[in-house]
């Protein structure tokens, strides 16, 4: 299942410091971080969603520089990372883009540091994925997290990565990591702690 | 003994993509993404080693900004993960530091990408970091990793990070994240792949 799996990196609509809808800039590092982890677990792509035409111009201008420009000749290991990257103006064109390739419409799943009732916890979501067929779209918010709008257009939601005390402010880098390898890396076997 | 267990993040010595010794540039989101990941996770700190001096001075400024200055009042959570970041001339420097704060000098455990022999299984490593009572460093190499002879000085060496097939080529961003809930995080019951 994990080639029919995608990453999405929202950038509007997400929610800033104080609760307010807002759009986030694209952060050149996100698009590489997320690029290099669905390349390494062997998910199917990420897509990076921006309203902003500027800034979808400048990730194309991001994309072409290392999946055939300058980049692709000096960094082969990037340009087969970037090479998974589409940038799209909305959630539901990249949903429609998974529909595409995949043939069925992709089942969003997405996450969230707020705690709520009724998360799919890790061990479930994990089998979930290995076992449904329908293929699927992980959905990061940049900023402070993906609006409530969005959250709420998703077929399920992922509890919050616990890292065992108050403090969660995870970078949306380290979240994505941590998720992906939760639901897709090598079980470490039960230990101490 | 996860507070007694701190994150170095090495500039200096690395290997560059030909395998030769280089010095990195300090890159700002490092340090953000190691200083919340170690403070969501309960660690003891962060420490960023560079042989550079006015790289060590741009670090204490941006230590400061976050901890005592205008960053510290707009965003409370990220001073909190701030300050527990250290800035020393190298490694050695980061462990003597561990030393003088633990009363003890700590167990030095590598990261890389490479498989060799001998590496230490997460699960194995998950064990020993439990049942141990010394402090750890756990030592992570920007550019393309740590120089051989920093991780022939290592204790042991935690095994690479497997996505599931050839590819492996995680930021060291990624890679911190997903060996600290290896290590430290909840427990994700086994299910099917």
């Amino acid at each position: 299942m994990r080639e029919r799996t995608f990453l999405a990196l929202v950038h509007y609509p997400t929610v800033d410091r104080e609760g307010a809808v807002a759009t986030t800039a694209v952060t050149n590092l996100d698009l590489h971080d997320f690029c290099r982890l669905a390349r390494t677990y062997g998910l199917g792509g990420v897509y990076a969603t921006t309203p902003l035409e500027a800034q979808r111009s400048l990730v194309s201008s991001l994309i072409r520089h290392w999946v055939e420009g300058y980049g692709s000749r000096v960094n082969p290991c990037r340009k087969e990372a970037l090479r998974g990257l589409a940038v799209t103006s909305s959630l539901a064109e990249a949903a429609e883009d998974v529909r595409r390739r995949c043939g069925e419409s992709p089942l969003l799943v997405g996450t969230s540091a707020r705690p709520e009732p009724g998360r799919v916890g890790f061990a479930e979501g994990r089998r979930r994925l290995a076992e449904g067929d329908r293929p699927v779209l992980l959905v990061f918010g940049t900023g402070w997290g993906l609006a409530p709008e969005v959250l709420s257009s998703c077929d399920w939601l992922l509890e919050p990565i616990a890292g065992g005390g108050e403090y969660n402010h995870l970078s949306v880098r380290s979240a994505a990591s941590i998720v992906v390898d939760r639901l897709f890396g090598e079980r470490v076997a039960p230990g101490g702690d």
